[in-house]
């Protein structure tokens, strides 16, 4: 019974054994193999435009990477204060773009509200020299929180960006398990939305290591070969990378894991909404949920082998969980069985 | 015919199965699996000591690590100037290290000489506040022109780093093809001649992304755990190289795979000798061979099928080549077979 | 009529015609010459201890270069939200402590509530790999705000930063203005109140250029010369900075200009307290006075030849002025006349 | 008898007075006052076009941020070995560009010969993601050793970098000597050559510290304001900067005292030609001169009073000196006078 992360996970028999198979002869290194060029095609496919792709090794390179690509003297990246890039990266960002800040913006549960982020970017107007310089707008899709911008949210917050002349970027750490939550096709909710860059997350979703950073404008791309090689996400072997994404997206596996994660959250979402000892903490609607619980069941929980991490109580809901409550989040994955979901709610249900 | 590096391969089987075999089920991220805990101890009983352990995604990571944990401002590492933190990493040990410069040294066929060392070290005395401070030493072995530092050798640029007090960094891309041909223990090649730290290389050997950074001074690895994650080398399912390394480190795979690469580069070395046609550059003695040949006869290679690069000929060996000769590097991997090389000395010998 | 900020002033008649002495003869360069190590001695004095001290050209660079010297690998500096250093200074020091973040605490009118300190260093616990690592404290002294800390209320700060092993540091912009409110010693108001690092600012209170940074502890500062050097803060005709600190530093001169705008500011704040048409925002008690008044009236300032800058109102405290009403802040200097400050008075009094 | 550098020289009387008279009174902060604008002005006349002006507080700064504003990912600048960004700035370039490096180039007497800059540039094609990119070229005028390169000459580096679309900056530390050595204008020694960024000097040449980042390309200025500020070089009394430079360009007063200054240096050069003890090392034309000279020589003119530095024999003239000889540098100054030059000769000749 394992719901503490996504990154918990193995990897997909599929794409482990693409990988396998992919591990004999010999192929031109550092992302210059047919393989490689065949998968940059393919996100092409995906994204129905011609996109630029650079494999790097993790979601923290995938992020810090995009934002070093626009980033600018001073420059300060808007985003949610949840924003993973905020809590979770240790200042990776800030390492990657020379100093250059993150500026938290608030919003309900986890999504940047349009109107805050207005009044933040209006904060640092053009030649405001000791301010800084806003330089990017980030969100994240699906969130830190289990929510998920619809279409029209992204358009919100794009016209914000635009009305400054800033690029989106979208941290799509878990990137399909937003598209099949919302049933969108992967350039309706980017480039279509106007977004700039995308970290494209498979490691959480059914490969072991294997993300990307996709430009929909060559021309943030054009540092990226000599950045990504600066800071060490240039691998000699990254066909075994392509090998990874080439199982992932073929015949839609991504979007079928992710439909598979998501199902399991709806799951226990609606297993939890019947519950009389746990709640839902509030409305998710991706592969992370969010419940509320008394602290002995969690113990009881623990005992009979259930892992996953309680979470801090957000400051703006402090009455979310009682004093004998916690608060916990519970990820499901490609992994997740429907045995082990019937078991976790047999016992917090 | 492929000898255009040691990337160029793919991954051996057994470890690729062990991969494979590690794709299933639940395990906890970030380096702190029970996979991970055991490869660790497997790091300590291969240098027959305890040593700090950091699992990275390239060479180029565990380098620019290595010397950002013993960075200072203004600080300078020495290396030999063909060293390929030199030379090939797109200047990324001065962006992990904050703008620290390296500074090349001479010596013959990329060993540092000693006495080159200690003159390059004297232009930066304590207190010289315009020139910076001295900060580390690095070498490379086996080195990026085939040859090996002898354990005498190493010793004695040992001894001069420490007559300043510098730590001594090894890049260890080639590691176990070094050990293979000097025949010395992991321990005897670095603590008991005073390397500080390891980039420990499993990638170019057999493994398709396993490289390590080993501490013999726990004091050098104190912020790494922070200075690895703040540069995007914390890997969420880090437990796919610990399984890696599991697999090259088990039964001594990893030295049986160098030795076989080695003993390929001593057919070649041999076929060169006895060749009219090419002859041996220099001496060599790790997987690494660097001929001489008349430009057609590279041609004629290529036509056959064969791949590997040209190389510049040194600015220290100007007459090394004639006007219509070339000077090539081949290198050998655990994937060279005796048929494939046979057939490049049927070409070139 | 200016009141915009203490840097808008010239420089003191005793330290310009100090440094025009000074432009005479020769002298060692780079902080070596006979003047330097007279007024570090006096620095010594001032101190009642011996401390370390090094030239800086700039606030932003004594801010910058502290915090650098005690930077962690995504380290984080808990400072007040309205703190110079993290709303004023474009970003530095991210920039100079390699993308270490600053992370913004409440408390009362710009100055640090011990108790959010201490739950904001709380949220990053020791081996938290994701968040990073608490690093230092700093406090401004006197704040933003013209408000001044107490030796209880920075003890109460200290206790904090101690009970984690953080050192603490004061930026003292307006360090001669907190002295003079309080009464205190410079060294009460530091060392003996557990500060370690002091950004001891001369150019606000009379010179033109001469900013110094104080180490109590010598270990701090054992990088600081390379620190400074390499971020171009060493300057080669330093004695013209030592010349400005010996007049500044001399029979109290800096206490007595320091004096001088403190009770500018007591007259201007006592005329507010009597004045129909303007008020006090908040209690102050060093050189920068906060008023609330009709925007129409600070138009009429304007018009009659005042300058000061309007204020944004505090997130927290939202009522402070009327829909009508603008707040503005004023600050007085050592060349602030009694002249000047009540024609003031007799416009917005 | 001060020739250890014309940075042992205090500020000249006429500047130093100016400095005085620009105490008084309130003027705008951080680059915006009158007399600001009125210097940048009068940059704009003595180039004789548009320029964009930056005022900083060091050489190290102005230096650093020239190739900050042109940096790339994995950038290489390159300059003469003997450059002082390359020796002598602790790193300071690498640091404000990101880890960017420089790339050391030869050239007879600290000249960068046009053809091994061309070669240089050539090991790093575009497109060559490990070895880095290409960025800029700078050298340094008047040069480190003394001499100065003719307009021909600079156009001649101008062409290599401009056939690989490289920006040329000069390091004008010493810009006015070099300006009164070849009698040429300011606009013919820049970007009439091609120059596009220019460190401009007046802290060796009268100032105490009045140094200023010119651009002819306002695009490559774009970041500058946000640059400068981020490294702590936006001074908040800039106008006392602007002060030292209004009465530096005043009727010439800058090109006089570099007048004086070379002519000083004359008559050195001369002198030591009619030496029987000491000799010119190489032929210099600006206010550094080196000499050869006995270490016993060298003994005594310090024992009469004298101070200057021993220099290193360079690398590419070994036999420069013999074994009981040293070469050492003397530098004249806007302060040096006959009477000390002919006092220094009457030992030393």
């Amino acid at each position: 019974m394992y719901f503490s992360s996504d990154n918990w996970a193995g990897a997909h028999p599929v794409i482990s054994r693409r990988l396998h198979e992919a591990a004999d002869g010999f192929a031109s290194a550092y992302g210059t193999s047919d393989l490689d060029r065949k998968v940059a095609d393919r996100f092409n496919e995906i994204f129905e435009r011609e996109v630029e792709v650079f494999f790097v090794g993790t979601g923290t390179a995938a992020n810090s990477l995009a934002l070093a690509s626009v980033a600018k003297a001073g420059g300060l990246t808007f985003c949610h204060h949840e924003a993973h890039i905020h809590t979770d990266e240790c200042g990776a960002p800030g390492f990657f773009a020379h100093g250059s800040r993150l500026y938290p913006v608030a919003g309900s549960n986890a999504r940047i509200d349009p109107a805050a982020l207005a009044a933040a970017i209006a904060r640092f107007p053009d030649g405001g020299v000791h301010f800084g310089q806003a330089a990017a707008v980030s969100i994240t899709q699906a969130t830190e929180f289990g929510t998920v911008y619809s279409l029209a949210e992204i358009d919100a917050v794009k016209e914000v960006a635009r009305s400054r002349g800033l690029p989106l970027h979208m941290d799509g750490a878990r990137f399909a398990n937003a598209l099949a939550a919302l049933g969108a096709t992967p350039a309706e909710m980017t480039w279509k939305r106007g977004v700039d860059i995308l970290s494209f997350g498979g490691t959480k979703n059914g490969c072991w290591m294997a993300e990307a950073l996709v430009f929909f404008d060559r021309e943030h791309a054009r540092e990226m070969p000599y950045l990504r090689k600066r800071s060490a996400q240039l691998f000699s072997k990254s066909r075994f990378i392509a090998a990874q994404f080439d199982a992932y997206l073929e015949d839609g596996l991504w979007l079928q894991l992710a439909a598979h994660a998501n199902a399991m959250a709806d799951r226990l979402r609606e297993g939890l909404s019947r519950s009389t000892r746990s709640r839902n903490a509030w409305e998710t609607s991706a592969n992370e949920v969010f419940a509320v619980m008394p602290k002995v069941l969690m113990d009881e929980a623990f005992a009979a082998g259930a892992r996953f991490y309680d979470w801090p109580v957000p400051a703006d809901q402090p009455s979310l969980a009682g004093p004998d409550e916690v608060l916990v989040r519970l990820v499901t994955s490609y992994a997740t069985s429907t045995a082990e979901l019937d078991a976790l709610l047999g016992i917090i249900g």
